[in-house]
């Protein structure tokens, strides 16, 4: 498959893209050239092409790339063309957020499994799921065949917690924890991390002088 | 000022190094390797160099790099010798989420200002910190010289308060909002959205066959 031999970089840039044509889709938008793309995200219009190059030719010389028809393309590349049902461990106030987000929404993924390890939340309902005991895990991920989890846990929990989920069959893991996970090499790890977002933004604030 | 020209994409790949490098040091680890820096962070050792080279000579030729060095020139290029105030407006579950996150410390940023247009939160606390009408954002962001700011309110109010942080002198905003938010160009805008990182894993997940 000539898609294993893209570099994680270029793969870890297409769901940005993707978000950027969602927004232009729903604004009506119907055709859009790299450069246009690329000032809205500010990147390199080459860097887009280059990196879209990777999985075939998108779009027609002088005309742009048409946007629905790139995001059916970057979906089905991304293996979004079915939905994904997603664990979440840790129902505390970040993991009551994530239930609520309406960001998942249409996006490919559905939270259909929540975890927690404190009594008084085991058995409690948010919107239509129940919360689980977390030494469940091993037990109701297989028979779900769920692949991907989010964790939401204190950090002095996370690795423990990355532990269950890894032998329970998670490939892919979404980390709100600032701790760093060790995890065997056929599982991804992405981190959410409002520090390095911070971090890139002040680059570009005014230096304090003295 | 020669910083002035580094591509964007090399600054935000800055403060993933940087976390990477604090977990090492964290660790105990006094030196590493281009070439282990970049496995731990799934990415080409060259890129590593070729991004630290726009701002310098860091390492020596075979020996790696010192750890505690490159942490201190990254942070003073990421503009984080100072600490800085962030303001957070929307004391949901996620604002709560984030008053109470431990990544924060000693990373260079301190909730300092909580805002929410909710008459039942205004005037209660979240730890010292009380929350303020959303309506003194132009009085109190001001005041504060405050240039960073975090929106964690629903989809459909984010603009609005975008609008807001930007006449008040914000020119950082970190938006958890799944909307796409139009702001100045002296604007940066982060979007922390958990839909980018689970769309980066899934391409690496086996496909449904059928």
């Amino acid at each position: 498959m000539k898609e294993a031999k893209v570099p994680d970089i270029v793969v870890s840039r297409l769901p940005v893209y993707l978000r950027a044509l969602e927004f232009l889709a729903m604004e009506g938008v119907e055709t859009v050239s790299s450069a246009e793309l690329a000032e809205r995200l500010d990147l390199n219009p080459a860097q887009i092409r280059k990196d879209l190059s990777y999985f075939g030719s998108f779009g027609r010389q002088g005309r742009g790339y048409n946007v629905k028809g790139l995001i059916e393309a970057i979906r089905q590349i991304l293996n979004l063309e079915r939905e994904w049902e997603v664990a979440l461990v840790g129902v505390g106030d970040l993991g009551r957020a994530l239930v609520h987000y309406q960001g998942f929404k249409d996006k490919g993924f559905r939270l259909t499994l929540l975890f927690d390890n404190n009594p008084q939340k085991i058995g409690t309902k948010i919107g239509e799921l129940e919360i689980m005991d977390s030494a469940l895990i091993p037990k109701l991920i297989p028979e779900r065949g769920i692949k991907i989890a989010i964790i939401a846990v204190p950090p002095q929990e996370a690795q423990k917690v990355a532990d269950a989920l890894v032998s329970a069959g998670i490939e892919a893991i979404l980390n709100y924890a600032p701790v760093n996970l060790k995890v065997p090499p056929h599982v991804k790890v992405h981190y959410i991390d409002p520090v390095v977002g911070l971090r890139h933004m002040t680059y570009y604030l005014p230096r304090q002088s003295g």
